[in-house]
């Protein structure tokens, strides 16, 4: 029989955050990560399929955040208009200042890791496959799709680490359309 | 005593790609490629520091065609102009047609096993920060340098992976330029 664990996910992502800050991530067994919150290796294999993916939690929930900004945009946006939406959406709800403390630790310990490092362009690079599948299906062409959505997690991928800086004060969403300003103004430059 | 063996990376790689797409990547051992050129799984190691790296052999060469393109731009010229001349000297010195049956065969062994497209991302992102750090070097401010960098790495995979597609008869030269022409209109269009 199996046992609903009501917000297992999310204190095994909490207790792994801990542990892979305090003793590092190459020491740290999945059986510890469960032990330490009271459940079992079992409970964590059935969210996690293996221990970098516990550090990814939430994942399809931006990817939804960007989703609902590709939605919200009006009709007659264009594909670049459509990613400011979708940037807009993603780090507003989802990424308030409250949060920047615990991203900081999670991202220290994926900068410490290059199997992490590999894992995060991945997951990345799945957004970007969904922004675009969400631009083709509001009739953009396939390659501005591809362009547009890449171009969009670009923007935010800078953007999120300037955010995550020590010194830094402003809030992710106005970080993404200053970094999205600047690469339109790049491009622009070019004769 | 340390022997040196002329060519035992290309020759490594060769038979790698062999076993690969006949037996499958997971499936194949270090040691196993390495016999099949006569060579053992010592010398592989020499030269590969995993199994998975053997398919990137070459990649500081693709990094350093990249940086001469840099370096070539005019001094007047802007960041995308430069990175449209990484772009030209990269696709022309190093992926002329006679390379496409090869990368052909490469990408296909790749693009079925996701630890691989891991690393491939991770490679890429390395020869972005490359460009960045010589567009820098070039005088060309941090956020600037990122995003071109980034946006030409986009563009490149873009056409590389439109150039391997069984009906593409275009160079990859032709095929970057018209990507980056895409990227720039599409950028343009913004209000």
């Amino acid at each position: 029989m199996t046992r609903w664990e009501p917000g297992a996910a999310e204190r095994l992502q909490e207790a792994a955050l801990e542990l892979f800050a305090t003793r590092g991530f190459e020491q740290t067994t999945a059986t510890e990560i469960a032990q330490s919150v009271g459940l079992t290796e079992r409970t964590f294999f059935r969210h996690f399929s293996d221990k970098r993916e516990v550090l990814f939690h939430g994942q399809h929930l931006l990817t939804q955040a960007f989703l609902a900004g590709v939605e919200g945009a009006p009709p007659d946006a264009s594909p670049m208009e459509i990613v400011a939406s979708a940037l807009r959406s993603a780090t507003t709800s989802f990424f308030p200042d409250e949060r920047r403390h615990r991203s900081r630790s999670r991202q220290s310990v994926i900068d410490q890791n290059p199997a992490l490092q590999e894992r995060e362009r991945h997951k990345l690079a799945s957004l970007a496959t969904a922004v675009a599948g969400a631009l083709r299906a509001r009739g953009v062409d396939d390659l501005a799709a591809t362009l547009a959505a890449e171009s969009g997690v670009t923007v935010f991928r800078i953007a999120f680490a300037q955010w995550l800086r020590e010194d830094e004060q402003r809030s992710l969403a106005d970080l993404t359309a200053e970094v999205l300003r600047e690469l339109l103004a790049l491009t622009r430059d070019r004769a």
